[in-house]
């Protein structure tokens, strides 16, 4: 909607699975999502512009150059993957799933760029999470190492935290390639943890809501913390709460793919951009909501839950996050207001909240730890 | 063969597949293999020894869960991965099957281990390819970068140069989160180039000969230089053949096998071994075995073949390679005497030779080359 607000002739492939797997765990967003052929009706009837829909499987690689043939897109962005690091960790099977579900796709997408479009500029969303939590800076995405009186420039190097995580690390080493040896052009969006609600364009139309999840598997931490204030739970912290991360605003996760799409990465190049405004650690979020939660009569409660992840609790992190910026991004910083928004939306949809969803102990070690402690 | 004479009681996974992909692409190994069953009987026959055999695909999760559940071995060696580099740039089906191939196996086997049997030790066949040629020095599996006055110990980025090889550098990746997070033990064996005809059990009987390609798409430099040279074909080096790499004899490879299980990693930790004895050019091999087939009353020729991949042809290369010596490893260095008995051998069984499968011009870059110079 975003793209095709701004004039863009816009394509959408999509084979519903975010759903199948909803259905799969129970769980649900917050608001209910209309169907995509709806959504994209409804979008015309507002807008006046038509979005093509190409349903199908990205790692049908028939179904992909046939897309490509058919479309001919000058930008590809590419959301098409299994989003969430406990679905990947549940068992073997949604691990292996998880991987060759996003591998397999994403190479489907850079044959077929190589085939058909070799000019086309592939804007994948990556992860943060790539990167884990190393004791030195993270740069946006290449480091160079000096090394007995010589020196290279290397693919940063990942030290990733699920087996959702290592797929986004396994896309990166084939996107690079692609671009490397093919000269395709790519941009690798290590995206932080979104929050938020609302874009521009979802606000035009309640029937055009997109999806909020709460729930452990698809929900992220600010916002599933909003839905335990508001449906009387604890606001759930794993472990001491000192992990740090990179989040960022819905709107803007909007405003850097289109900043990445304006600005296309040169042939032969893989640009990276650590996408996201602030960090913050889980504890200090938990306090936000806490707090704004208070203001508004909430009276929500912050407990230490064991934490069901393998990560260092406490730890080094400086990511590096100019790119964008050099671009013209603007932020929204995350502000009472904000999340006082987001709570009153969420109290008026507090009806749909599932409490059995909002903590589901998918264990990362699920037998009894007997590895090195983390951080070490 | 190697493990059972050891005393070891050992069992083969095997579906077969290497045998599908030959007919697949109408090449076969210089002299007939038996099959796997026949195989295991003549073994049992001559060295009264047995060997399980276990009939499946790693990537069937309930099979490799079965198979351990059964068996419960101490050590895990996985060779069970699509090999060749040619193979994978054939398209998109060949790429992503081997990558979906190799990565799921890998992470079966990874889970098994961890919900069976915690305490055993995986050695896993990776690839000197999986580093690229960086302009610094090639550490054994880790690179300790200062930066910024802080340092970390990473392992050591990849820069690989074919769908193959990046499978090996996702399945490093995925051990190394099973060892950090599950605590497991894995050694992985980045092995360089082997040539050679014969082991010391292979010897003991010809119907246990082991599979020696010259083809383009499974045989190795040194193995496809002396058979071109054998079929009065030309010796065929890609591009200038500055192209620098590990080699090793493959009585080394068991060699360092044999160390790394007798040696097991420690829990928790992921080592890594760079597995050959020595480096050499493309074009010192392909001059070594003119001067050697010359000898013999064979008059070859090298020839500058076009480059079907995209490499550096000239470069830095110094990988270390000191953690097998360390262990005990005593190298067979590449000797005359040793590419003499190979000539002599591949005479043997010159009837077989097909010399179309010499050449099969498998191209990375199967469009006019738009990307950048290789090397820059």
């Amino acid at each position: 909607m975003h793209f095709s607000q701004r004039g863009a002739h816009v394509a959408v492939l999509d084979n519903g699975s975010k759903r199948a797997w909803e259905r799969e765990l129970g769980v649900e967003p917050l608001v209910a999502i209309r169907s995509l052929d709806e959504r994209v009706h409804i979008w015309q009837e507002i807008s006046g512009r038509s979005i093509e829909l190409f349903e199908g499987d990205l790692t049908d690689a028939d179904f992909v150059h046939a897309t490509l043939e058919s479309f001919r897109p000058d930008t590809i962005v590419h959301y098409g993957e299994q989003p969430s690091a406990p679905y990947s960790m549940i068992d073997v099977r949604h691990a292996t799933f998880t991987q060759a579900n996003n591998v397999v796709g994403t190479l489907n997408l850079l044959f077929a760029m190589r085939d058909l479009t070799p000019d086309s500029h592939l804007v994948k969303l990556g992860t943060m999470g790539e990167y884990g939590t190393p004791d030195i800076d993270i740069e946006e995405g290449y480091l160079t190492v000096d090394h007995n009186g010589r020196s290279h420039t290397f693919l940063y190097p990942k030290t990733p935290g699920s087996m959702y995580h290592l797929s986004k690390v396994h896309d990166s080493h084939n996107m690079h390639f692609a671009c490397r040896v093919w000269g395709l052009r790519a941009t690798d969006l290590n995206q932080g943890v979104v929050y938020g609600l609302e874009t521009e364009e979802t606000v035009l139309d309640p029937r055009l809501v997109t999806s909020f999840h709460y729930d452990e598997v698809f929900g992220t931490a600010l916002n599933r913390f909003c839905v335990q204030a508001v449906a009387g739970e604890p606001i759930t912290v794993y472990g001491g709460g000192g992990q740090t991360r990179g989040y960022l605003n819905i709107r803007d996760t909007l405003a850097c793919v289109a900043l990445a799409v304006d600005n296309p990465a040169e042939r032969g190049k893989m640009r990276v951009f650590n996408q996201f405004t602030e960090t913050f650690t889980v504890l200090d979020l938990a306090e936000r909501v806490r707090e704004a939660a208070a203001q508004l009569g909430i009276a929500a409660t912050v407990v230490h839950a064991e934490n069901p992840r393998f990560e260092a609790e406490e730890h080094y992190y400086n990511p590096k996050h100019s790119g964008l910026v050099d671009l013209g991004l603007e932020p929204h910083l995350l502000s009472q207001e904000l999340i006082d928004t987001m709570l009153q939306r969420i109290v008026d949809h507090r009806a749909r909240i599932r409490p059995g969803s909002l903590v589901m102990n998918i264990l990362w070690t699920p037998q009894p730890a007997t590895g090195p402690t983390a951080g070490s």
